[in-house]
């Protein structure tokens, strides 16, 4: 089990010792999901939150409807769960599927809380991440609002660098909330212009 | 100057001891926005952020086509603030208004980041409230997706316990993504039902 991406996405973040490293990799597991299976389904305890070392996954919930709506996306170097139900140790609410055959790395609850008691760096580690994701997903809120697919298009490829070409068209309009057709629409004049 | 509901609202979420505590209250200084004034504007530096002794304010942006956009309200014990501007320390992109006159105590970017090395503890307590409000912002997506009028009014309510006669229904359409009419029959239809 490889451990440098997670460290280094630590060291990216915060000033960690190797011994706070040492014990934070001690507390991880592997877990790998094959491409169209589920890390996670509703109704079941969420006791994980992972941390993608490679391939893609889609997060997303069905409205009453029966209709899919994708509220994240994860790819190499991603923190990814159903993060309500983890952090107020509830039964999930959302779908977790892999896109691509994928490797994760994941760390339990009560192992997480033990980890913050005993190097609070980590605390520090996740309120920067959690910040950065509030932030964006403000951003997205308001991307939603104002903004052309174009706009949200650019937007999406610069948080979700190299993805375009690993998660189909319809499923990218899905999570930026315009038609599959306006999507390509897009796309092709994009790619016409470079 | 009353620190007396931030220390409350500090221990409803962290063990803090009285020496952390007392660090924390040093740094904060007191700003009174009058009813229908800015705490913040467009294109200004954001150097604090915020929490409510008193009063109501709300966060909002103008389209492109010069819409105004509500994306927080904050009454009594809730941080406010642009975050994005502020944990980048860019400019402001909200406008913060006062809905009613109000009190909050403000926290200076640097202070803050002097309190988390002399003080850990506050790591812990920002990192517990932004999760809540990073969950919190994404139910709100997926109720803006999923539920009718009644039920993200319902949801507004249990959010902002006390805040639905101190703000006009139009503000409160506006924040929940529905049109005002049919927010005011939902409304009253709700209080004949009582």
């Amino acid at each position: 089990m490889t451990h440098r991406p997670i460290i280094e996405h630590i060291q990216n973040h915060v000033t960690a010792s190797p011994k706070d490293l040492q014990l934070f990799t001690s507390k991880l597991r592997e877990v790998s999901v094959a491409k169209g299976k589920f890390l996670l389904q509703p109704a079941t305890p969420v006791k994980h939150e992972y941390f993608v070392l490679n391939g893609c996954l889609k997060a997303y919930y069905l409205d009453k409807k029966g209709n899919k709506n994708i509220v994240q996306f994860a790819i190499e170097n991603w923190w990814l769960g159903d993060f309500d139900a983890f952090y107020n140790q509830g039964p999930a609410s959302l779908h977790i599927e892999a896109v691509e055959n994928s490797t994760l790395l994941a760390i339990n609850y009560n192992e997480l809380q033990l980890l913050f008691q005993e190097a609070p760096i980590f605390e520090r580690y996740f309120r920067i991440l959690i910040t950065r994701a509030f932030i964006s997903l403000r951003k997205r809120i308001i991307s939603s609002l104002g903004k052309n697919t174009k706009e949200r298009y650019l937007e999406f490829c610069e948080s979700y660098p190299s993805i375009e070409d690993r998660v189909p068209n319809y499923q990218i309009a899905n999570y930026l909330g315009v038609s599959a057709e306006n999507l390509s629409r897009v796309r092709r004049k994009m790619k016409t212009l470079k």
